[in-house]
This record gives structure tokens, sequence and C-alpha cells, in this order.
């Protein structure tokens, strides 16, 4: 990824792929072109060129890159760690909390509606996203549990599709109803009481 | 929307609008240009402005309409009348084989993602067709549970939110075992035997 750049060259390459990232949160991937970034970014198209011989896909990937690194990194420490109800709490109240925020121009719904489907390297970047965070939650669901593995399995993929929906309505609605009612009953099954999912 | 057109005009208006919808499942609504839809349709340029004088937004707008009017037929007869858990089990049954025969190419993807963005007369019919989803899943909740009016939205809203979010994975990444496992979790709580969620 650094391919022999200086230290200085690796945090001018960052600073267009954060500020690429912002553009696409707002206006789309689709509708990002090199000239937004080269405007967005004060750098001449040979500079671009220089950091993203590709040019505008290349660009995309690291953006993709960079946006699934946020997406966890937002989730941390609670994703890490999801062995007690305290910590799934925790983990469910930053996610909406970000999300909430963020609204309609977040890192998530701009890499599953638009970055992930922009080259073969964004889908697989948005595919290991899933996979990677999937884990987490299976492994959360185990620990925190006495699930069996599928249904564990099951459990950890229904939540991961949850928030999915809930911010791609977020994106697509303003409403954040949607989140935080998938993002509740989706895991109010796992609270070590059984209370029940309501 | 029929704007005085004879018979055979509605027609022709229809038949571009649905070979207008496959395009933008295929190629997603940001790249489909007037060109594609007048390759796609055999017809001219002029012809095209006949029926949608504001050009591509016209058509997207169109397109959006008639894609959420699929969204909600293929969930018929039994998304409108879900009393009874037979009916919700069938409900859940169509809405999977449909998806996972549409697979990447749906036009709930299409619309939730990339049509209802493209003008603000497509996003209210997004914003329409989730609410009129929503309204038949929580008249369903209600009619087969007892679940207070509260309850029994977070419900709905949460079932919705299931299928938006296993919808836009599967898009994302050909994966069809997130809208199963979403879709079942998100509705076993209602069986009426209450035999839990897993």
């Amino acid at each position: 990824m650094n391919k022999g750049l200086t230290a200085k060259g690796r945090a001018t390459r960052q600073r267009i792929v954060v500020a690429t990232a912002l553009l696409t949160r707002e206006k789309g991937a689709a509708e990002t072109t090199l000239d937004d970034v080269r405007a967005a970014t004060a750098t001449s198209k040979s500079q671009l060129f220089h950091y993203f011989p590709e040019g505008r896909s290349d660009i995309l990937t690291a953006v993709a890159e960079y946006e699934a690194g946020q997406v966890l990194d937002v989730q941390q420490p609670f994703l890490g760690d999801l062995s007690t109800w305290e910590s799934w709490q925790k983990w469910r109240q930053a996610v909406l909390d970000h999300y909430i925020e963020l609204g309609q121009r977040c890192p998530l719904g701009s890499l599953t509606t638009e970055l992930g489907k922009s080259s073969a390297e964004a889908r697989a970047i948005l595919t290991t996203l899933f996979t990677e965070w999937e884990e987490a939650l299976f492994l959360g669901v185990r620990t925190l549990t006495s699930a069996e593995p599928e249904a564990a399995r099951i459990r950890a993929r229904s939540i991961l599709a949850a928030i999915q929906g809930g911010v791609v309505m977020l994106q697509a609605t303003g409403v954040t109803d949607y989140l935080t009612a998938a993002l509740m009953t989706s895991t109010d099954p796992l609270r070590p009481t059984a209370e029940g999912t309501d």
C-alpha cells in the first residue's frame, strides 16, 4: 500500500484518501470525479497519478479500504470483546450514536451502496469487512450465550444485516428509527436474563 | 402519469419504463444513460422526450415508481393479510424466493441504493414505499400477536430493516445467507407458540 513512499508522501496520499472519502459520503462515489478530488485536495493531476497510478479506480479502492477501517474502528473497543452483556450494550450504543450523528453521510452507507460496487477490489474489501464484522459478532454471541455454533452464526448474520438495513434506510430517508429498532430487536434476545425480545 | 396519452402511447411509455428498470438493476441508475435507454428500447430521442419531457430524471422517477410497485406486488397476497402465522410463513418464503432468484439484480436493491437518490421525487417514492410496507407489517404484527402498538411498530420496523439489510448485502456480495438469517430471526418471535427466537 505504501509503495516505497516517504513519510511525507504517505501523509499526502492519506490526506487525499480522507478528503475523497468525505466527498464520496457527500456526493456518492459515482458522482465523485478526479476534478472534484483535485479541487478538494489542491493537488495537481500529476500528483494524483503519482499516488494513484490507475487514477480514479485506484483512489476509490483506497477510499473503500479506509472507510472499511473506519466502520470497524468506531465499534472498538467493544466489538473486540463482546463477552458481557454490558459490552454488547455499550457496543450497540456506540453504533447508534455514530450513525445517528453522521446521518445520511456515513462510511458504511457509502461502502455498501456505492464504493463497494466501484471495482472488484472494492467489492473484495466490502466482503472482507462483512466477514470480519460477522466473526466478531459470532464470537460475542458464542461467548455470551450458550448458543450452538449454527444458531450463533445465524444470530450474528441477522444483527449484521439489521445494521446494514437500518443504515441504508437512514441514508435513503433520513429517519433513524429503523436502525434503532433493528439493532435493539436483533440484540435484545442476547440479554442474559432472557427477558424476551421486546 | 398518463398525461392524456393514447392506449398505444401508454403502452410505449410503459415499455420504456420496464426496459429502463432492467437496465438500472443491471448497471445501476447512475450508469444508465439516455443513450442506453434509446438502444435498449429502440426509440428516438424525440420519442423519449415526448414521453418524458424532463429527460433522464423523468424516466428514473417513473422507473422508481414502477420498481416500488414491483417490490410490493411480489409480496402479495400475503402482505395484505398477515393475520395468521401461516400467512407470515408464506410471505417470508415469497420474499426469500423472490430475492434469491433475482440475486444481485433486484428492484429493491436498485431503489434503496441508487434510484431513490436520483431525485427528490424518487426519494419521496422510496419513503412512501417504506411507509406502506411498514404499515402492512405493523397491522400483521398487531393482528397476530397481542403486542402493544409501540412494540408492534418496533417489530415491524425491525423486520423491514432486516429485509433491506439482507438485500443490500446480497447485492454487494452475492451471498443470500444474510437475508435468510435476518428475515427468519426478525419474524420467528411472532410464531404463536412463542417457541423463541432461534
